[in-house]
Parts: structure tokens; sequence; C-alpha cells
């Protein structure tokens, strides 16, 4: 069984602790705030982010990043993508052989627009990375903590690694399937956020269940384009971390994205917003980041184009849907085509 | 303004009589319950169907057919797929030139295994129609009769056609995209009801959000591999027609199909249900027509198959579902290929 580091205590964090602990591996969670460690090591809680779900005594919250990765097989990344490039620099002097970096967080670095693997190859030097695995799909932490079905991806440039990570996290409840498309499964998993904060935006608006099909249709074409303008594989978008995951995302009112959409749609401001949720809302950044792809790369996103005034031009809501509706394109597949 | 025969004043009819009228046109709304069509033109109500909804003035309820289609310019035929030979065998003889035929009905028939739009064809002599349009797409009949923004397809093999129904049809909240894929946009309207039975099934048995989304993905998988078999293009089940008819359907505690998977799921029987539902429930004959394609056309549809063993050969859904969760390929690619 292997020693495995979970950087990240959130509710994702958590839950796939429950899951490789499930499987009898060793889990070190790591998270910075030590009420919450101390909890998780004495009560076996997380309240604040799984409430009322038991944690198994083989998981082991840390506070310390450098006992937290010392001598483990696996290092699992795990913290919102704002904070990723900080935790990999502090834990870099601490790694002394190389090993498995995974991660399960999704979103796109503004400016840089890099990835999330792309960001742990930048900061981790090769000879302490075996490769970079990817997990993602159609997830809501609290159903995997408690034990429902749940199907998620695991994608690596390398597919034996993929295979390794599959094995570290399938059993009966939690199955796993490998993908080679590692920019599709990330392109796919990050830039659902975006469509999930429009859904979540019609929401508050008052429109109801047919305009959010039909954005979340629109969505995942405009995903679709980038993602293989980018080099992806177009059926990665139809599976779990694209197609699936985007589901889960915009028809859940548990979705932090949705939430934030939501409280938009009824006239918050973005930084009445923020506050509000008290949790990283990672398809704000997302959004920043896929405008300047679809720019940079000349791909159309309307979508995306419209919730970046939305957010960041002071653009009403209103305007937004109706903008989007309004669209000229009558023929279906030509507006489909990638 | 057009004077437009509308078959069937269920909920779909009449939310579709209303846009209609909205446009202007002579709408008649034919149904065989007295009780219902007097209701229509005394009252302007369609109680059982379109519970609070006034109905304007412009919408005429008929019980005659001959009378329901003299003169008219266009039959819009809306009644459950099983009634659908019938009702055309009945106004075959007070036809007198070529009218446009157009289906919103989704259903596959059973042993002729013919799609509602080859019915049509069959029943109705060539120099009695000019074509044949479907309209289909993400549309809760609710919210199209409050003036919610929705969008739908309309597809015909000859495009003239298509666009003269989007004509009928668009206005402000009800936008109509074109697509000339007949053949992709009825089967993805029609196979659809599996995947909500399937959806309502999982959670009738306690199933969350997870797992609903992964039968998403692999349900519009393989929806998408019959109908590329069957002559459609991909990319319609990418659009309205497909992903996102099924994005309403499947997440919605208001589709009947769903409603009547999860009777189902809480152990009802298949009688006991279509007895409680009361309304048509397509779903259950789609079931069974598509596992007959599946079998002639040899395409794999391993949610359609299961779902047929539950209905037809008393197989307990739990099982039915634990199939599902456990089966053998893990790369992902591989099981979404076309």
């Amino acid at each position: 069984m292997a020693h495995i580091a979970v950087i990240g205590a959130g509710s994702w964090g958590s839950a796939l602790s429950i899951v490789l602990s499930d499987n009898k591996h060793h889990v070190r969670l790591w998270g910075r705030d030590e009420d919450q460690i101390n909890e998780i090591n004495e009560k076996r809680t997380n309240q604040k982010y799984l409430p009322e779900i038991h944690l198994p005594e083989n998981i082991v919250g840390y506070t310390d990043l450098a006992k937290t990765v010392d001598g483990v097989e696996a290092i699992l990344i795990v913290v919102p993508t704002k904070a990723i490039r900080q935790v990999l620099q502090e834990m870099k002097p601490s790694l002394k052989t190389a090993v498995t970096f995974i991660h399960a967080s999704k979103g796109i670095e503004p400016d840089s627009l890099k990835r999330v693997s792309e960001l742990i190859e930048e900061e981790i030097p090769q000879q302490l990375r075996k490769s970079v695995v990817v997990l993602s799909g159609p997830s809501h932490a609290e159903e995997v903590s408690l034990r429902q079905p749940t199907t998620v991806t695991s994608s690596s440039l390398q597919i034996e690694e993929a295979e390794y990570v599959q094995d570290l996290f399938m059993n009966k409840h939690f199955r796993v399937y490998t993908n080679p498309d590692l920019i599709g499964v990330e392109i796919g998993g990050a830039l659902k956020n975006i469509i999930a904060l429009c859904a979540g935006l019609t929401n508050g608006l008052g429109f109801g269940d047919n305009a959010k099909a039909a954005l979340m249709t629109r969505g995942l074409a405009e995903i679709a384009r980038l993602g293989i303008k980018l080099g992806a594989n177009p059926l990665t978008f139809a599976g779990l971390s694209g197609l699936g995951d985007l589901i889960v995302t915009c028809t859940s009112v548990h979705s932090r994205n949705w939430r934030a959409g939501n409280m938009l749609g009824k006239g918050m401001s973005l930084d009445e917003v923020l506050e509000n949720m008290g949790m990283a809302v990672e398809g704000v950044r997302t959004t920043k980041a896929a405008f300047q792809l679809a720019k940079l790369e000349e791909v159309e996103m309307p979508i995306t184009s419209v919730l970046y005034d939305v957010l960041f031009n002071d653009k009403h809501p209103n305007d937004a849907v109706e903008e989007l509706m309004g669209r000229v394109k009558t023929n279906e597949v030509e507006d489909l085509s990638l």
C-alpha cells in the first residue's frame, strides 16, 4: 500500500483521501489551517468542507508541508489553481526522488495561459517528477465521500502513469477510466466552470431549464472548439471530463460556480459574490484565461466573451443573456462546427 | 398569416399553439376529448396539461378532424407516437392539396422500426404532403407557454421546408435553428427518453448526480453510435435536439420519462407506473424499438439493453445499475468511439 500526500484539505481533497483510504493507502492530508487539521486528527471530521462525514484513521492531517511529502510515492495537488505555484515552490526543497504528481484542480492561469499540468512541469524539475496525471470527471465531493457511484478520467501523456493512478483510486464505488488526451481532459475540466457560472447567472435572472440546456449545448461546443485548436481529441469533450463534468456542475445547486453565477444574476457585484462565497470560485479566473486564449487562438467563444464582459466590464447580466439568445446564425450544424 | 392545424391538445401541442398564436397565425387545436376542447374554447385554459396558462383567442379547439385540417397550410402532429398512424389514416380522406407536415412527437415504432417522419410518409400519399419537418429540442412545454427563452431545431430533408417551419415558429422567445440531418434529429429526440427513464431509475434507487452524469454521458455516446450507423451526422448529437434535449429531459423532475423511471426505481412494476402516470411514456416503447434496432444494426447499446431487461424481462433495477457501473472497458476514448 502506498504513502500518498494529498495537498489541499478542502472538500475534494478530503473526498479523494477517503477513496485512497478505502483502498488501504496511507494518506497524508495537508492544509494550512491548524484548527482544521487538528479537527481532522482529533475528531475525524472536516466540518466546514464535508459536513457529517467521518474520515477513516489512515488519513492523517498535516500542516508541515516538508513532512507531508517526505518519502511518499505520489503527490495529489488539489488546492485552488491560484495557490498551486506557491505550494509547489514550498515543497520543492523537500523532494528527494521522483514522485508521481497527480492533480485534481480545475483551472487555467490567466496571462501565462498554462494548464495545471504545465504549472507543475514548470515548478518541479524533471528529475523530481515521474509524470503529471490529471484526475477529472463528474464528481461532487459529498457524493464521493458517501461512496455513491462515481466515474472519473485519469489522464497523462504517459499512459502507464495514468494506469498507475487508475489503480490507486479504482474501487467498487469510484471507477476510473484512462484517457491519453491530457490537453482535452484539462481544458474540459477547467472551462466547464465558465458555463456553470453562466448557468447560475441565467437562473438568477429567472430563466428556466430550456435556456440552461441551450447554454450548456452551445457551451460545450465552444469549449471543444478551443480544445481542438489546442490539440485535444474531439471525443474527449463527449466524455466524463467534458460533457459529464459539465452536466454535474451546471445542474446542481451544490456547485460553487453555479452558486456564484446565481448571485451575480440576482444583482450582486462580483466582489460581493466572492466575499459571500468564502471559497475559491475557479470559473472567474478561468473566464479571464479562456477569453485571452480565445483571442490568441482566434476561436469564437461567444459565451465566454459575454461572461468576461459581465465579470470585468460591468456588462449587465440581462443584456448578456439577451445577446446570447439573439445570435445571428440559424443553421445549427454550422454553429456547432469545430 | 397561415392557418395551421395542431393535432394533439396535450401540453406540448398547446404550448406550440401559443407560439404560433403569438406569431399571429390562426391555430386549430385538435383533441378527441370534448370536455377538454370545450374548456379550451370557453375558458381559454387546458388545466390538465398546462395548468394556469391562458390560451389566446386565435387558438380554436376542434374535435372534428376533417374540419381541423380543411384548407390549412400546415399540419403539426403532436400526439403520442402510438396514436400517429391512426390519426393520419383518419385525416387522409379530408386532405385535398399538398400541405407541409410538421411533427413534434418523439419516438420510434417497435417492430417496423420507423421514425415518425417515415410513418407520415407511409400513411400520407406523396401528392398530399409538401414534405415532412421535425421540430425538436430542449423545451419544457410549461416554460414555452410562459414565453421563457427556448431554442429548438427544425429539420427536413428539404432545407427550404425546414426554413418555412423556422419562419412559422421563430420569435423573440422561441428561437428555431435549421439542421438538414433529419435522421439525427429524430433519433436524438426519440432515444433521449431511454436515458431519461434510466436517470429516473437511478434516482429512485438512491443514486446521486455523479452516477446520473456518467449515465447521460454514456447514454449520448450510445445514441450517437446508433444514429451514425443509420446515417446521421455526428454533430447533430452534440446539438440542441441531441445533447440539449437530453439535458432537459434527464435533469428535470417535470419530465414524464424521468418520473416513470423514478417510480420503477422505487419498486413499482411497469404496469403500476403506466397506470399511475395516466399520460404516454414514450421511452417505454422507444426502448423496445431501440433494442431491436441495436440488434439489427449490430450496435453496442448497453444502457438500452439493460433497461430493456428491466422493463420487459423482470430484471431488478439494482442489478441493472450495478451492471452498468461495473463495465469492463477502462479506456474512455475506446468506450466513446463511434
